[in-house]
């Protein structure tokens, strides 16, 4: 076998067999195929795409290239949530607590990842004390204790997406379905679950900017889950706006714990409740309608911030975080607001650009050596369809020495289109693949 | 200005400019972009193609990389040949005695490379003493005095491409039209000539297998010559049969011999006939009518013999070969037959089998590494439309004790064809393109 005819093969559309698939992806992390070659086969892929089939293969033989963990030693049907990525998205801070209290095992390995804000690692890393970074025997140990633990990912976690990630990231080769959806499902794969709640994104916060681009990726994914005999649903949500109204590390923790505490803004507490109610549904808790009543309970009973509060309390974390969440948190006291340059309703906000403004103000990195600021990031307060007046604050930059505010804010002021027409209400769960 | 970017431009179906396409090949040649994304950019190439503008930059910028030879110090119009590449084609040696013999300078420079049988360099090289490396001054000195030298490229011709062709040899990306148009043109283009007849192969023998390729290729390199201000024009050949009878590297300046003596194969005077009338032509020796008549009397009257003896003399080898050539040449005298398998009428040869075959006997290189046997290839006993009898011989075998006989015999026995109808004629010349 070479590597040149299988590149010849898919670039003139044909379908590739396992063998050719494992040759290729094995090949490259092992150094026997050169980047180059692997670079023209992504880019013909680009073109040609996967089936189905190829695409579960690829997958496969990815999450295969690293440790694969194995939650056998956990009891009940272990579902994982994964979200496509969003600005304001701190959705597993309220929905893996709820989870949690329903008797859902909550097994959670998550990605620090360069973004606008940090991961969820680097959100809950805002606790002081909290430590993502457990023994294997910890993890486990919490999961089976109190139904919950979130983690960074072990090193050796499919090292072949590591690195063919790191090649369509310098070769243009990002955006295919096919590479997209195995890159996501060789990690879901290999961290163990039986099924998976995916989140994917629409909007002009998401990488998929088009409803038909997020549902073909949805299918994407969902049929990969499938032909490996895993349960999975995807869940298409809006992303028009940021999620929630907060967009920064301490931020978006202190507006979880607000939400866990029932105080929540409308279109976060309801995509938390309706993943929640997927993740229960696909463990086999009742029907989706039970399950988004149990959700529900959870988080009006106390159950859930009661669940939040042991999982902060046995990573190490400063437990009563949830009940002074503004005290405990590393919070910034230097604040500039952006303020509405005209009258009307806001009919549309780049969300994307939201992100890279927090990012300015150094709430992410721009490497990967970069630290975060946990303390800096952005207030919205005036979403799409709300009616401002000339000089009103739509949002709150909170700051540090550090920040570039002067480029944050003019990041701002683009993303931002006003009109005397109010525009049409988009609900935040757009659709359901599954 | 970044590679990523380039690569996304043409990857979306971009038009480049002349800084991006410099950007990427300079670069590239310099190390600085990595091969990995030439790689992606050469597959992104391949699916989006170039518009004659970007093809006509690319070319320039690959001439560019390298020496460019300055012919303004030999007077007269300076034409060009090129051809595509076939199995025995032998016709520079041809075509160049009979248009110096006209007054058009010939100061060719001409390839070795991989190929079933060697190039124009290696076949002259089967002449005892032939020397193909010249000095540049001892080059133009013979030029200016006989009107013709034929010499090996110089190191230092295009880099660009060679690097490029070796990458895009390696990642499925050689048959792009652009990528070959440019390739070629560039070499041309650094030849320093003011015009150029190109013999553009069609057939089983050929690159391009089909007349559309052909045409679209001879298309593209004759606009790129033209957007930089130089004549050309291409003349599509067919390559469904060897070109003559002679397939080796002795064999092929053996039968070029006979054809200045004029008791050449049919085919391939005519077809040298119209490459030398074409080259006249764009050195303005006449209409092409005319300069078809005077290349006849050229080779009639023996003019066209002189100047090739004058050639073999100046560049230092035997000029008694015109007279002796099965002496003087390096011929074996072990042959082998190939046998008709059945009665009827050959319909189709797979020429490039031909060739491949001629290759196991020795008569080309499988690696840059190889030695070439000047004495060995095959001699067509009987050609398309030929009628033959079983058991009796259809081509003749010149073998050495390195010869791979077996292998070679099973690829003739697999490259012809019979049936009863005599299949129609096709003409050496197929299409002009200007």
């Amino acid at each position: 076998m070479r590597a040149y005819d299988i590149i010849l093969k898919k670039r003139n559309g044909g379908k590739l067999s396992k063998e050719e698939i494992e040759f290729m992806v094995n090949g490259y992390v092992k150094g026997e195929v050169p980047d180059y070659q692997m670079a023209a086969f992504l880019m013909a892929i680009y073109f040609r795409h996967m089936d189905p089939e190829e695409r579960a293969i690829l997958t496969e033989v990815m999450a295969n290239s690293g440790d694969r963990i194995d939650l056998s030693s956990i009891p009940g049907i272990k579902i994982d949530k994964h979200s496509t990525g969003g600005v304001g998205d701190k959705t597993t801070l309220v929905v893996g607590p709820i989870v949690a209290s329903l008797g859902v095992p909550v097994a959670k390995m998550s990605g620090r990842a360069l973004g606008h804000t940090g991961g969820t690692i680097d959100k809950l890393e805002s606790i002081p004390g909290f430590r993502t970074s457990l023994s294997e025997e910890e993890f486990f140990e919490n999961v089976r204790k109190i139904g919950i633990a979130i983690v960074g990912q072990t090193a050796n976690l499919v090292p072949a997406d590591k690195k063919i990630y790191a090649l369509r990231d310098a070769t243009a080769t990002v955006d295919e379905v096919s590479l997209i959806a195995s890159s996501i499902m060789s990690k879901k794969l290999a961290g163990g679950a039986d099924g998976y709640v995916l989140d994917v994104k629409v909007g002009s916060g998401a990488f998929m900017k088009t409803i038909e681009q997020a549902t073909e990726l949805a299918e994407a994914m969902v049929g990969i889950a499938k032909a490996h005999g895993k349960k999975a649903v995807a869940v298409l949500t809006n992303m028009d706006v940021p999620l929630g109204k907060m967009v920064g590390n301490s931020l978006e923790v202190l507006e979880a714990i607000e939400t866990l505490k029932g105080r929540g803004p409308e279109d976060f507490t309801e995509l938390c409740l309706n993943l929640a109610a997927w993740m229960c549904h696909l463990a086999e808790k009742g029907t989706f309608e039970e399950c988004l009543a149990m959700a529900k309970e959870s988080l009006e009973s106390g159950k859930a911030l009661e669940k939040f509060r042991q999982l902060v309390e046995y990573q190490g974390g400063n437990p009563e975080v949830v009940d002074r969440p503004t005290e405990i948190l590393p919070l910034t006291d230097k604040t500039v607001d952006f303020i509405a340059p005209q009258n009307g309703y806001i009919t549309a906000i780049d969300t994307e650009k939201i992100g890279i403004a927090s990012n300015y103000l150094g709430a992410g990195r721009k490497t990967k050596e970069d630290t975060i600021d946990y303390r800096v990031g952005i207030e919205i307060l005036k979403k799409l369809g709300d009616c401002v007046k000339k000089g009103e604050p739509i949002a709150k930059l909170y700051i540090s020495d550090k920040s570039d505010v002067e480029s944050a804010l003019k990041l701002l002021s683009e993303s931002y289109k006003f009109s005397d027409q109010k525009p049409e209400h988009k609900p935040i769960i757009l659709g359901i693949v599954k």
